[in-house]
């Protein structure tokens, strides 16, 4: 089954964009998900074909019209469409990697980027969009979001990565940072490799690599370690 | 003063992707911000051009060389450079909106997109790179978040922003998550505006949409309500 990303955005152009590359590029020519983005424009009516108006008692900003909007996922949904319906949003739930691999499994996701001050309520509610965050700080739009969240999902799709071991033992999967890495050459601008990494001894390296991720976790993310 | 990003990647042609549209793209015309992406893999030496090898001790998946990425930092940042230096890391501090807010009045950024396992720590230490999350999720890359940081800071650069107020009065600011909006029409598919947002008392309004924003916040995310 392949994974279809449908997109509602004022600025369709954006995507593929960076998913057009490396990995996700790859996977998308071989047709391991789609990508497809509309524009919401086309579905304004009247003269200006407004996508946007004044936002209700006032205040600053321009909010983005539910009726517009709500025709833009009506055709992209259709009459059925079980795959979830998202709106990139600053006020959602934040992304976690957990979250990033229930998507994955879904048929496909139908992704709403917000632009403006916000989005009419009425449509989140109405087409009962689960608004998500990818983490607390303010993008220009939804756009970006959207790229990062399909960016998560695309490498975990079956037959994307190449070594399915590094879709495991990666970050946040235990709770722990990654412990520190090192490769070739054995010494770098005066620094030298720890010397435990060239023992030879496996055990003596999962336990050092262990204590390394535990140490930088406690410094870094002691709100990991509560998980 | 033009803010200046060097990004170092393997996939520079990710650059400027989407923020070469919308606002980020204009401001980009206009010279508010200048991007610059380096192939990484310009600095390797030997016949291969390798730029990442195992890591030492074992284990899955390959390492960023030090040497071949320390080369490159120091082609970009010359002998003098007074901008952060950041690798884009889901090890990272995660990025909040006042950090945004900070790296938006530095004269630009030095920012190391990571691919593969990781990259090798003596280059994060010998050139002091301050490892930076976007959220608690694995992309398939540095670039994509890098992209992501890019954006949430153009849109602060002085004159990117239109309505300079949009800048302040958002989501995080004040560590609550934004009131709903509305805008015409007056109903759409049976659901109509609040009656306080046609009451035309400002006072009531702004009331209204506190109460919202504080109930949002409390369902959504209480953390930040701790703040």
């Amino acid at each position: 089954m392949t994974f279809r990303a449908s997109i509602l955005s004022l600025y369709p152009d954006m995507f593929p964009g960076p998913l057009g590359h490396s990995l996700a590029g790859r996977a998308l020519e071989q047709g391991k998900w789609v990508c497809e983005a509309t524009q919401i424009r086309d579905f304004a009516t009247g003269k200006h074909k407004n996508v946007d108006d004044t936002p209700a008692g006032g205040g600053a900003g321009m909010v983005l019209r539910a009726d517009v909007l709500g025709r833009a996922i009506d055709h992209v949904t259709g009459i059925v469409d079980n795959r979830p319906r998202l709106l990139m949003s600053p006020r959602g739930k934040p992304l976690t990697q957990e979250q990033v691999r229930l998507f994955s499994a879904a048929p496909g996701l139908v992704i709403v980027c917000g632009r403006f001050e916000g989005v009419d309520q009425r449509v989140i509610d109405g087409r009962q969009l689960e608004e998500v965050s990818i983490g607390d700080y303010i993008l220009s739009g939804g756009e970006v979001a959207a790229i990062t969240l399909l960016d998560a999902i695309v490498r975990l799709l079956p037959g994307v990565m190449g070594n399915d071991a590094s879709g495991v033992y990666e970050s946040f999967e235990d709770n722990l940072l990654e412990h520190p890495h090192y490769t070739k050459p054995a010494e770098w601008d005066g620094r030298t490799i720890p010397e435990v990494l060239k023992s030879g001894n496996h055990k003596k390296v999962d336990e050092w690599r262990r204590e390394q991720a535990v140490e930088l976790t406690r410094a870094r993310r002691p709100d990991l370690l509560d998980k």
